[in-house]
């Protein structure tokens, strides 16, 4: 009977000791940068003490698109399932309120302390908000099969091997990744992947009536998707350098995703036997039977995922649509056909078909990332060249090439950390105490929220508007 | 049979008659100030003539967001009830719009005229939104009980107490409050209240059976929770100086609400007798033996609420976090058990809780700015005490303990005015002209929008889509 | 038998054939501008290397102000019919994100090459998303009776035409017209009825019960409409002159738009027999015995039209006002009265009503932007004469009434371009090949999308969570 009180201390629990938790280190370690304390802000200048100049002005916009697709683009994008939809907002809501905190201490931590301290503004919040969106990418995986317990354990442990990851390739590495093509997307979605197979439930099919999205379900999904694209070159240039590297990141990730949306509505429509395009129906997790159908929603963003790399090169508009193109298509066949064999084969049950929007893409980004690097040149950036790969690469050691190799053993590593971290971090979601679903009633909110009544009045009330009862009762 | 033609007449006469007396008093009193008038930007300017400098660039971003707070966010944050839909978005709408310009013209009078003009521009943009703000809030408390008139002669005097109020603060106590802890939030949720309890509806139980949420309401509610916590570090800086102030307003605010998500959760789930957690249910106004449950998108919006005035100053992130925290508890905790005991026993009927998002998180904001303010020093602020407290602050006489108490006495004026304009507004509100709804047709878009049919073809639309039919169909 | 693969073939190979040709001309037309280019970037400065001076920082967030109006502002504007939501979202961007492409190559050919090479950044964006726009527009018309194939063939077309008109006002005739009264909202609107004219359905109403709307497409479609109405001060302002040109232009629509939004709810409830709101409900295109309803939301935007040629002038916030209160008037008059007449005696079947919101709101614009134009004074403007109307101004040839009369030539020349333009797009559209939907199957999602099934398992799934169940669960 312990059970039966899972939720009531468990998750309030785990939430209190956790926050507590946070405030402390918060206390004792955060300080405000340059930029946002009263105290350093323009002492520290020597010349010019605009006030116009602090990185608020350059950096903010871009926060706060990201920010929009952390909580609306993930939340709503995830709400197709009929009756999910609370805990699909409400649960990405929870962790990434959680994981945004516990990154800014991670991060900090790896980034560089100052005299002990780990320094924070605007530039700190976006990459924070970005190592939240692995954690929510994972959360795709595992959708509708994990408790809110479950998935701030998770979050624990992904973001704090996020940061170890990002340490290794952006200071050790030295690699580019302005967005993510590697650190967010390949390593949140083989996270996740690995997550989901190690919770591999064999009996899921019992919750497969509930497991598929309704006509209305699929429009609040759309909100997600649209939101997603519209910022996603916002995503890509929130951390470049400014100048021309923002400017041109943000204008190759458009390029990108308008061709991969062309890509995605053609191979949608070819793929389906009836020659339908598919919105976001659910990915049968259980059986074969039912038909694997493309997502345009998901496809459509693809583009976005393969230019995070390469977005700040010379990729030109020409190459990001090629790009694009690819990406759409690889997601769309990778719904078709690879999501049916990795659950039935590889018993990997991917919910949102991570691997198809940010695995298969991420990956893609990060080659053409260490190929367009690899064929970089003084001739084609002049002095732009240390504005994309760092003060480095005017000195007469580096060359293309060598950035281009360690650009792919990024890869590599990513993939392992991830692959390893999701691994342990399935196997101590495992353990029988965090209160997840059973099978058979798995994408369900009823477990986790007091739901509202049905819409039986509806009726009865239409009825009651008529003119003749409002003339009644105004009279 | 009079009141049958009530909204034919009485809505767009109100609406008529108000725009026009708009137009009137802005073609006598408003003009372009020196960032958007043709003639008089750059002319004043001695050296610099780059039009980059227009305060435009610096606080219209800021302004989209707090704008899209407005209209989305509070807009749909009231359409969790199953039948108000339309109102709650559309009367949101039409008081804001009405509300945006009145307070422009308020606000003008009081922030101190220019040879008899009004000057207008980005910065009154904003003002005037958050005076909307307020009227908003106040709407929160008599929703599905008022009649779109009676919601504009409310805003008509809201407004003009809204700025009487805030010009005391302001330019009177030279008070800070960047976010509103005071100036909005505390005044407009306890003019509400009072309103509302003036218009004490008996008999509301009538219609309780419309005053609940259902599915689909709760999701859409949810886009507006999540723009306005998204939104809300744009919302308290909006106004502040610029530099560090602007900066770390931002941050301050958004570490407070993350920490205020964590503990709303907790707190949902701990003081819910199963465990479970609630999205937006309606309160029950009417009886006890609903059970009142917690409301995760309103509670964990209080962290923004609660450091709408010390969120610039220095409290830090370990500060913000705490009152977040804070914030999101007594949030919760008020949704439990204060929301029915204000019904019960002080008759005052509160639809969407704003004594729990608006109220006791305003208050506590104040007190916290209070005691930020008392315990500022030259030490921690340096140079920057001037652009967070004014130019007073380097002065020998500028004391932080004078500066605290002159921020308690803020709160106090505007409770007291709150609570006597709520009055006075309830009072004039009650006369019997406005085309109130009757106690049995609350929360009933019928009786003010044309509706549209029921979703009773959806079954035999569909069936019309199979393969067959469409294979029929285009041969 | 051909026809059952329709979509099966025909949409993807218009979808690969389109981008394949849109990627070779990148490949071979387009170059990165100064501002985005790693070489060129700070080359040609003399004395400022500033990275903070790139366009970017002035224009993007304009840009995704705009962005989010054609994905999310258009596309949810159109969901209000019950079965077309998918279509609606998703037909909008996919034609959008074909059109941004060739509206970059169509605009950069006329904008003027650079060495044969067409030169972008954040500027040719908005302007791509600008042209886009129209195309959208004229979609609202025939949304619901044309097939993507269509759409896409038509977008080919009307982007070439707008770009060729576009030159013409703005290069040979050196019209003003920044946010598009013209050159957008009327060639949009009189293209898209010139098309809906040609294709006439005269068997329509066979597909009328599912051209109505219900209760929650209408809120979805009112997620559109706030979008546009909040974001259309940074579209208007988005590529005007930096300075006081971009923040008047922004004010003024803010307060055109406001005052817009009193004069449609007070003739919305005027006109009405009942006295009582509108929000969305669907125009009757078939007969006359469906009263024909005024549309809040559509008409509360025309404010936004109306503006989009004086909004940069000094038009002044009192003139911004009265144009909005003239154009929400006009629009919900045309609901009202025009759009049957159109219908039932033109044979304009206008889906969304788009005559009213884009159509005489963009004629009202040109005009009240000729007018503004032609009183234009050194002594009102000073400097700023040049910002608004170019470098010309100061010139003793310049003279406003010429200005002025070449304003409303440019009317003259759009109302042509477009109706000729629509004429020849709809006959070309007309042609038997691209599976337009049978007048049976019109406003049928089911025809192009995987419909998702019905939400039958809701009580069921609903019952299951009850709390004795939970506990079995769990235990």
């Amino acid at each position: 009977m312990a059970e039966t009180t899972n939720m009531r201390l468990r998750l309030p629990l785990i939430c209190i000791i956790l926050e507590v938790i946070l405030i402390i280190l918060f206390g004792v370690l955060v300080e405000y940068n340059d930029d946002t304390d009263a105290k350093l802000w323009n002492k520290n200048r020597t010349s010019i003490t605009n006030d116009y100049e602090n990185e608020f002005y350059y950096r903010y916009p871009s926060f706060q698109d990201v920010h929009v697709m952390i909580f609306v683009g993930f939340g709503f994008l995830m709400t197709f399932l009929q009756r999910y939809g609370f805990s699909s907002v409400g649960f990405n809501f929870l962790i990434a309120a959680f994981s945004l905190q516990w990154a800014t201490l991670m991060q900090g931590f790896f980034h560089g302390m100052h005299h002990g301290k780990i320094h924070v503004g605007v530039t700190s919040m976006i990459n924070a908000d970005f190592c939240t969106g692995a954690v929510l990418i994972s959360f795709g995986a595992v959708l509708g099969k994990t408790s809110p317990v479950q998935l701030l354990v998770m979050a624990i442990f992904e973001v704090t091997l996020f940061a170890i990851n990002e340490f290794i390739l952006l200071s050790i590495l030295g690699a580019n990744d302005a967005g993510g093509s590697m650190t967010i997307h390949t390593f949140g979605a083989y996270f996740g992947l690995m997550v989901t197979r190690v919770l591999y439930r064999p009996n899921l099919e019992k919750s497969k009536h509930r497991s598929t999205s309704v006509y209305h379900s699929d429009l609040f999904a759309m909100i997600g998707t649209i939101y997603l694209w519209m910022f996603w070159p916002s995503f890509n240039s929130a951390i470049t350098n400014y100048g021309d590297p923002q400017h041109r990141t943000a204008m190759n990730t458009y390029y990108s995703l308008a061709s991969c949306t062309l890509a995605t509505f053609a191979f949608s429509a070819l793929v389906n036997h009836e020659g339908k395009l598919d919105m976001v129906s659910t990915p049968s997790m259980w059986s074969s039977f039912v038909v694997q159908e493309v997502h345009i929603q998901n496809a459509a963003l693809a583009g976005g995922v393969a230019v995070g790399t390469a977005g700040e090169m010379m990729l030109t508009p020409f190459g990001s649509m090629i790009v694009g193109f690819l990406a759409g298509t690889i997601s769309v066949l990778g719904y078709k056909y690879l999501t049916p064999f990795l659950e039935s084969k590889l018993k990997i049950q991917d919910t949102c078909g991570i691997n198809n929007l940010h695995g298969m893409p991420g990956i893609l980004g990060a080659v053409v990332g260490a190929v367009t690097a690899s064929v970089a040149s003084k001739d084609v950036y002049g002095k732009g060249l240390e504005r994309v790969f760092g003060e480095d690469a005017h000195s007469n050691d580096w060359s293309a090439q060598t950035k281009g190799a360690f650009q792919a053993i990024s890869l590599g590593v990513t993939l392992g950390m991830a692959l390893l971290g999701g691994l342990i971090t399935g196997l101590i979601l495992k353990l029988p105490i965090y209160g997840a679903p059973p099978d058979t009633h798995c994408f369900e909110d009823g477990l986790y929220w007091e739901m509202p009544g049905e819409e039986e009045g509806h009726h009865e009330l239409n009825e009651v508007a008529t003119p003749n009862e409002v003339e009644k009762l105004s009279s």
